[in-house]
């Protein structure tokens, strides 16, 4: 009888043994990519100063901070440390500490776990894992770059092997920057940015009516609108602009760099991969160049399953060096959560453990270190099955692990050999 | 100019890459070895509930637990989560949740990072990554597994390749529990085992005047001397016990687990590293039978790199069910910590990257891609080096990135060729 709820906090994940697995084998996965791409990992803590963390959060992230304190500590103390929320704001605080001691263009990896106070609801983590490439400049950065964080993402997801394609929708920042300051409504930026986000998820009448609601002419209607559908080829996406009528240096210069990041793609060989999609904004206000997500096309409800973009300077906070920078980040519970609710992965996952060996008495023992040490040096996964149960109950047991078993008995040790007894 | 204090807080861990690539390496081999013996890893949440935490925390664990509360919540409000402290509680939680799921004995492993509030010294960590490995049984657990835990973490010591030999110290706690019952001595037992346990870290005298201040007889003090003694091949130990002259059966059957468990461990080859240490006590209160702690011997001030033992019931508080286990844990942090401390780990760490890619303008971007696929495919970590520095510079950085480097003109293209530049 159990004595006190044993469940899991809700918002956190707790998978059984099989699903673990496969957590772990996407997780090592997108480590794998990372490295093989030159991305040298780190690590920084989970406990960060709440004044580092305040610096930059704001908005819903500020009332979602984890503020922790020692049992027993003063009540009335204000909390000196806190759960980081992102690997953004430790990596510029890592950027601004460690500087010296790297080489930049620094490549940078964080895989590990961030804790935000949400709302619990199915699907949505409170403690979540996030898969961070980021590419750092100190004062400038090539736009080279920007494709290589898009490529290193593309091959993360692909290494998946999804039962659904993956694309990657890229625009850039400075496009509709461009466009608005050229048709003089800068000033409705964060209006039109929020409606172009949102314009996937609502009918299409909504968008024109939304766009007409903040003030637009029916004219700049019409433009944004065209806006809105330009996605797909990147030369058709260019035309599309070019045929609003808008000169603006910044707009050109949104467009080339969009057309530079697709065209590295494409010789990367991610041609149907990589998309121009003007409809992608993201909301943070710090991207300043390109902006990008992942999605499965076949299931547009999930929206997106990954993103990131440029920023101009990530350490603003806390120096006054400049370091632009361009980074992508997975978010590997909530994709892990859809993929298994649409039934999108691998059907058949390998078995974490190859062999299960039953001596059958303690006699056995010996060779069963024998043969397991063999199979292991051999990059298999062997666990021995011992004790006074029936080798009936073992078998069961064994079965229930693995898809091969080794049971061992006298004769085998004399012969030393032993036989393969697969489960089906 | 820095406009915050950018350190990580004190009793974290934060490398520098190169650093972190060797922390993780470790950590991917400990990961290695504890799934080729065929434990089965999980990942419980770092948030847990209070109450399921201080339903075992107690003495100097309960003050240093962190409680979480989010920004904002009412400051009187007891915190209802924190942080886990180890593992163990965690694991008994997630078994009496899922105990229908799982199948017996339960082989599991957990690698990841709990939290203390400790008061912060050198090479203390309050944030630590913790290696776990246990077997659980389902009312009971045969003394195979005892060896089978420490046969699992003498091979992830050995896939460190240290510069220096380790030894795993093994006792059982039914020796000197049976040993004190014979000489009728058990209401001293907490007493004496504290001073069996200090006894290497004070001089000879001090063990013997301490014996004699809890009011031990000189003959029972010289048993106990010659008990603290008695350590390195099981026969000598054995005859050793015998010669003490105390007749008990639960001293006889802690006698024979360790001789079985021992025996196990010659069978699978490491005579030289499993040794019987009667002077080893472990701290924690629920060990029952088998305790175990790994050592370098060429170091003795270090101390112990990690440990474990059995525990009869792990769930008992939170279930009425019996679930017998053994465990062991190697600290990630601290053992990281002294091997460097100590220049104990090996020389020459592979490189993180291996291959810089420096194409010598963007025309040769297409080739350099084509050329890192290549050679990703072939297992590599390659990174592209791009942008308008000089090519001298290029490859000043990409000699602090990489022992090879791979430059790339027209001619290479042209060729289809490269030429690798090592860095010596």
């Amino acid at each position: 009888m159990k004595k006190i709820n044993t469940s899991p906090i809700s918002g956190t994940q707790e998978l059984l043994p099989t699903s673990q697995f496969i957590f772990d084998t996407l997780k090592a996965k997108i480590t794998k990519i990372y490295r093989s791409h030159g991305f040298l990992n780190i690590e920084t803590p989970i406990l960060e100063r709440t004044e580092v963390l305040f610096a930059k959060a704001g908005g819903d992230t500020e009332k979602q901070i984890y503020e922790v304190k020692k049992t027993g500590e003063d009540a009335d103390k204000k909390a000196d440390e806190a759960l980081r929320f992102d690997h953004t704001v430790p990596l510029a605080r890592y950027i601004v500490e460690h500087e010296s001691d790297l080489s930049f263009p620094f490549k940078v990896s964080q895989i590990g776990e961030n804790f935000r106070g949400e709302r619990a609801q199915r699907g949505r983590f409170r403690e979540f894992y996030q898969c961070d490439a980021d590419i750092i400049g100190r004062n400038d950065l090539p736009i080279f770059y920007d494709a290589d964080i898009i490529d290193t993402l593309i091959d993360a997801y692909q290494s998946f092997e999804l039962k659904t394609p993956v694309v990657a929708r890229i625009s850039n920042r400075k496009i509709l920057k461009g466009l608005l300051e050229g048709l003089n409504l800068q000033d409705k930026s964060r209006d039109i940015s929020s409606i172009i986000d949102h314009s996937e998820k609502v009918p299409r009448e909504k968008t024109e009516q939304n766009l007409l609601e903040i003030g637009l002419t029916e004219e700049n209607q019409a433009k944004i609108l065209q806006f809105i559908d330009l996605n797909g080829d990147i030369d058709s996406v260019a035309n599309g602009l070019k045929s609003l009528g808008v000169s603006n240096p910044t707009l050109d210069e949104g467009i080339a760099e969009l057309a530079e990041v697709i065209s590295i793609l494409k010789s990367s060989g991610h041609e149907d991969i990589a998309k121009a999609d003007l409809r992608i904004i993201r909301g943070l206000d710090y991207y300043t160049g390109t902006v990008f997500e992942f999605a499965l096309p076949e299931y547009p409800e999930i929206g997106s399953i990954g993103g990131g973009g440029r920023y101009d300077n990530l350490t603003g906070y806390f120096s006054d060096q400049k370091f632009p920078g361009v980074g992508g980040s997975i978010g590997l519970n909530r994709l892990f959560f859809v993929l298994n609710e649409k039934n999108l992965l691998s059907d058949a996952p390998e078995n974490p453990i190859d062999y299960a060996i039953i001596p059958i008495s303690t006699a056995e023992i010996p060779y069963a270190l024998e043969v397991a040490k063999d199979l292991r040096t051999r990059g298999a996964s062997v666990t021995i099955v011992s004790g006074d149960k029936k080798l009936a109950d073992k078998l069961k047991y064994a079965s229930k692990l693995v898809k091969n078993a080794i049971i061992l008995g006298e004769e085998e040790v004399k012969n030393k050999s032993y036989e393969i007894k697969r489960f089906i």
